[in-house]
């Protein structure tokens, strides 16, 4: 390893120039040659584009924070429509958000300089539920509670992954819709905390009876690990979804070839979401000769770099 | 506001000095008078205070991060012996590892220096998971898959809050197991995300029929916020426990009175886990009248001195 | 405030398309109508540009950070070249990791992956200095050294901002050197903490009589401050040369009407570079009008985006 | 390396019990044998009394971010007075804040729930200066400035150390003045970046020919940390005086054998504040033998902790 490293050592830092001219793609490669955040994206970005020409890869994508209402709903439908997503795990809230632009309903966006200025309870009285600077009113949920309410469940015990499969199905043809491309392009949404969101809440109350089988979600997830010849993996965020993408990975005979982590959390304090990837391969969820690439960013601006570049790339 | 404001600044900072011979209340009514993080820590010990002591209070307590992992299982065990918790929502992770220390396995100590340094190819060759610098042997899973094997289900649609209550009478006698104390003390545990955790998978894998119903523990919590007269909420690291507390409060006629959270994230890039609990009024999830205090600190720090604070001014 | 908080939430978030053919000036302005830290991004872009078309405008423009070691020397040359910064305060750092380039000399990249693996022992009996990922090898100080004992000091006592623009003066013709191209452009170098450098150490190893006036520096940038009409400004990563830009400014007839600050620091433990713009409204140091953001991100990934948005919207 | 490290794994995490009666010792104690920053913390005590213990070890201390407008004052002021600093390095700011409250003057405590709610503009109008959630009122400087305008210099060219050191003895005796006991005790103190603070600035309006020399004060450093035995280093928050211990020690027969940093910022975007103390070793700035720790904290929380282990420790 040290050789390695300090054999490494005799590159010199490209200091790259920025051209009028240039492309995003040329961007990266230059950022390459640098340091710190700036090179891991690039980084990324190669890896990335590497797992998209791989056509032995699984490529597992989960995505945790409030990325839909933040305007990045048509970035991630972009990366399923593209194809440069196989297998989609995420929160209930994205799901619940994803619902409600389907429906036709809007976030908001609010105050763009102080958002912790705002008065929460007078938007609390106006029914405007604030997400840092983005918004979302109460009324949402009353379109929401309606179009489950009146939704047909063809079986109370079906795994969460089938249903949102159907619910896909059942929405108005989208320009954006993450639940609408994943059930035209057959890409499985996984939500291990389902219940865990506005969405389930209103299926719970207006249909008794549903008990969604989270274990044969969990199985099939594990399964679909088992058959990848190879894996690879882009973890928005952390959380649930960071986990039981690694958890399916850990007792496969292939762990993850290719890995990259978009996040604001760190390692120091223990938490599974900052954990770095060089950590999973102890656990056997990345394999010791993978290529990966953790950036510290907010994903609202690495998630459409990394989208323009694969785009780009692929022209 | 503003005025209220104002009218605070009158007060001056206590340049406070620590006394050999002082205990931990007084360090904390010390710090009380200070700013940033100290204050937030003294006032989240006063705010805890006052929900144990106030006989109308629901105290909901979220858990997420490593904290068994990280020696902290005690500190929860006594939270909860205590009666400081009356319901708890944590992650299936931290229930794993409690398992295992329940079980007679133990989580290892590391290199405490510069944990990234080890070699996590080698740690993998010898079976040992890292966990930023504490360590978890592979064996704990043949150990965790040994007991739940051979567990006779009591019935495989059950909640999972009712199946974790079960599990812990199954149990030996221990002096720290958190499913054991909050079967013992009749504490709820829900989770979520369940099946995101090494107990879930050998539950599947030894159960095919299981299918524990996730949305009656989602409504089961609605109706215990619903019913409380009055609740208080701590939020340790965030995570789905942080938003399966807070979804269940939003719609109840009584939103929380107090509201503590200890966490390194922050509110910048928008995900719940770094959200202010300011924020959270406009949601109707907490009163607008509440207190409340948000610590960035690592929980293995905050929540043992919380603890200390919480038992001596019982005294 | 309220009000017009409430107003701007009329405008519903931006659900925007990553075009193949788009611009950077496109995508900032997608990036505008969405949240969290792609919006402040946008927002900084927008605000620098006014400061930029804004004849009346003083740019101050605050230095912190590896930036040089990073990759990004190039990027300031043009920040500085193209106009876009008329007054720089950095630290003695970055100045003499630009000596070391305009000498010659390079820093260099290392193992991308894991730095912190990196053996620092071997490192530092290689004689190679370790910025994170970036290196620095020790013979830079020689060339340095080297450089600084030949060179002839005019005056023992003139300021360091003086003494700065000689040295740009005295160096080869460069297309990166920050110190060249502000001597070329006549842009003042403020770095309050120059003692606090390699290219220091080697100026009082070898000119033992020097006695820079850091005095006459810390008043002269207060009377650039008092002189300017407007004030705008744009800090990097905070430390002393975000304070001496907010401290020059705290007193003036016109404080900052711009400000922009990209920064990981965050407000809660209070420390300066982490402190929020708006916080300095109370100081005088920002005017309760201006128009401002604060971006966090790792400036390596900042930097680039908002000099090309800048870039192309002056074509 | 990875021996020692696998050797490690074989000490088991302490679930550690949190007792009534316990004293601070006890707690740190049992902090060490758990894992995340608590781990830390109690390494970075132990390692601290060690330095104490250590008669040929100079302790050098690094002391940025607001900490005497926190109300941290005593805490450094007991660090000095008991010996467990030998030199200290802060910033301008610091001695500002220190020199108020020696004059009678104080800082005073704000909002503590929302800091950032406040109303800036009227705090400006009321002539409060905020940091986060405590403030300085203007009339804090009227009192330096007459102090600073009738203060006898007696040497313009005096170093920065001197001339802090004869400040600090035209004090009024005080129970925690920082430039009062460090004159008392014979403590340097060192500030590179004087002229970046509201004390320099009195001192430059109202003594037009103070040409305090910078360079000296870095020679000296340097023959301090050269005719040290042995180095001990604590950081506090990063910033210009990590670094300006760290270029002391860097060329010296003996870099540090011990080194504790308590800071927020992290390694990831290559700044100072955040750098790993492992860092440090390449350069040679750290001992590859040190002991060191670093606790990713808010120091207001930390530092009392360690200064009440240390206190305790000796009793």
């Amino acid at each position: 390893m040290p050789n390695k490293d300090l054999k490494e050592l005799w590159k010199k830092v490209n200091q790259f120039e920025i051209a009028n001219d240039m492309d995003i793609v040329q961007l990266i490669n230059s950022l390459k040659g640098t340091g710190f955040n700036a090179k891991r994206l690039a980084l990324a970005c190669e890896i990335y584009n590497e797992m998209v020409n791989d056509n032995e890869c699984v490529k597992f994508f989960g995505l945790a924070g409030a990325m839909v209402p933040a305007g990045m709903q048509r970035i991630i439908y972009d990366f399923i429509k593209e194809g440069f997503i196989d297998i989609l795990v995420t929160t209930g809230a994205n799901l619940t958000h994803d619902l409600a632009e389907a429906l036709g309903y809007h976030h908001l966006q609010g105050d763009y300089i102080n958002p912790n200025d705002l008065d929460d309870s007078e938007l609390h009285k106006e029914e405007i539920n604030r997400i840092y600077d983005v918004f979302m009113p109460n009324k949402v949920y009353e379109g929401i509670e309606d179009f489950i309410s009146k939704l047909k469940i063809p079986d109370y015990q079906m795994t969460v992954s089938s249903f949102l499969y159907y619910l896909g199905q059942q929405l108005p043809k989208s320009s954006q819709s993450i639940l609408k491309i994943c059930a035209e392009k057959e890409v499985p949404i996984f939500c291990p905390a389902f219940t865990d969101s506005g969405l389930a809440l209103q299926l719970g109350f207006h249909h008794q009876k549903i008990n969604l089988n989270h274990f044969k979600d969990m199985l099939e997830m594990v399964n679909l690990a088992w058959d990848a010849k190879k894996a690879g993996i882009c973890i928005v965020g952390g959380g649930v979804p960071k986990n039981f993408i690694m958890q399916s990975l850990q007792f496969c005979p292939n762990s993850a070839s290719y890995a990259i982590q978009i996040t604001m959390d760190r390692p120091e304090s223990g938490g599974l979401s900052g954990a770095t990837l060089k950590e999973a391969i102890s656990w056997g969820k990345i394999n010791e000769s993978a290529k990966y690439s953790t950036i510290i960013s907010d994903a609202t601006i690495a998630l459409p770099i990394i989208l323009w570049y694969l785009k780009k790339s692929r022209v």
